[in-house]
């Protein structure tokens, strides 16, 4: 059965990437609660973190600890919401292993509710942020 | 300035304690989502996931990796919601970095509603978790 992250993660199916290593594939939420909402997925398949391996765990939150820094910078955030939702009772709508990185900002409600920004407005927000990311890159 | 989390963590605060390795420690939150509601806090104080180390990062997930199977065993749950709030902006209550693992049930509603048990429902519900944690030690 197909996999719409697999399918992501092959390239078979158009994303704004902002982060890759050997382990994790992260790109922009196609239907963002805030500007820079990504989506942090390890690239061999799991239904869920359980039914993945230990470090494929452990490395969806190395990249976080690596990239949600660049993420804020590249968005003018203060802060962010982590979230993973394990099952369909939880929320969870693509039945591949996902973390969610939600931008926040200071003196902004933090609001859960999908947007639909144009295929445009996400490139350059991926920009941006893959921007960041190479400065980061070249200071360390 | 005294932290809560790390008067958890040495002792002097008492908890409802479920886990604890050489990096994390797991406890109880005192006013569940739902039952195991459950929080994995680095035992390093940092204020926030990127103020920690990479490897404390990392041991957080490989903390969930474990321990999360056996919580929704304890509980009969079904899936659940891991979250972290990153800075006041984003809802973090107490700054000291803590991941929320919240078992969720098919059928339940999602609550995000705080409830109030009891200490003795508390120590019940760890020692139910702790069980399962100990059944699974004992198998592997």
């Amino acid at each position: 059965m197909s996999c719409l992250f697999c399918s992501i993660v092959a390239g078979d199916i158009p994303c704004s990437k902002i982060y890759e290593d050997e382990s994790v594939f992260a790109f922009l939420d196609i239907g963002p609660v805030s500007e820079g909402h990504t989506l942090v997925v390890p690239k061999v398949h799991a239904e869920n973190l359980q039914a993945g391996s230990a470090p494929d765990a452990e490395a969806l939150m190395a990249a976080v600890y690596r990239i949600a820094p660049s993420i804020m910078k590249a968005v003018g955030a203060d802060g962010y919401n982590l979230g993973m939702n394990h099952g369909e009772c939880a929320g969870q709508d693509v039945m591949h292993t996902h973390l969610h990185i939600m931008p926040r900002k200071n003196g902004v409600s933090r609001s859960f509710t999908k947007t639909h920004p144009s295929m445009e407005e996400l490139t350059a927000t991926a920009e941006k942020i893959r921007a960041e990311l190479q400065n980061l890159a070249n200071v360390t």
